[in-house]
């Protein structure tokens, strides 16, 4: 059993970990606010959602508002044990340099 | 400014955690040390040493013990102070979630 066996390969990028540190404290952020708070691109925040949505971590809602279309993220249930587990391995690893 | 910035693009794999992990609390590890405390393969920790190497923040010693080539690696100076600002932002998004 590794030292790094309990940090989760679908976090395992900086973008990854800042869509999920933000909808772990918000109930759902759409894409234009993600890409604001992580400043990063179209394709690098589509590609990433689109990882962590296949892995079940996070789930997304298209609609509407007006004539523009808005795509909104939601943690799921699985996504934040998940997560927790990960944050819980990272300050493992932290304190061991600490 | 986006909340990820300070999370450093080459430690942004768990392999590469785990090896500044080690390297920061032993003043040098092997190769065959490194692969069983991390549990990866071979290729898999080569690439990833490699990486870290040609960022500038390990340095890699080859020599022969006996007739057995032996690899060791060191962190450097500008490995520690990279690392540490690494964990330092990983922790600020952790605090964010707890």
């Amino acid at each position: 059993m590794g030292i790094i066996n309990n940090i989760n390969k679908a976090f395992d990028h900086r973008v990854r970990l800042g869509i999920m540190s933000v909808l772990m404290v918000n109930e759902h952020a759409d894409f234009r606010a993600l890409k604001e708070l992580l400043d990063v691109t179209d394709g690098n925040l589509a590609s990433h959602a689109k990882a962590l949505e296949q892995a079940g971590y996070i789930s997304v809602q298209k609609q509407f508002i007006g004539k523009k279309p808005n795509t909104k993220y939601v943690v799921t249930t699985t996504g934040k044990t998940a997560f927790k587990k990960h944050l819980d391995a990272l300050e493992k690893l932290i304190n061991r340099n600490q």
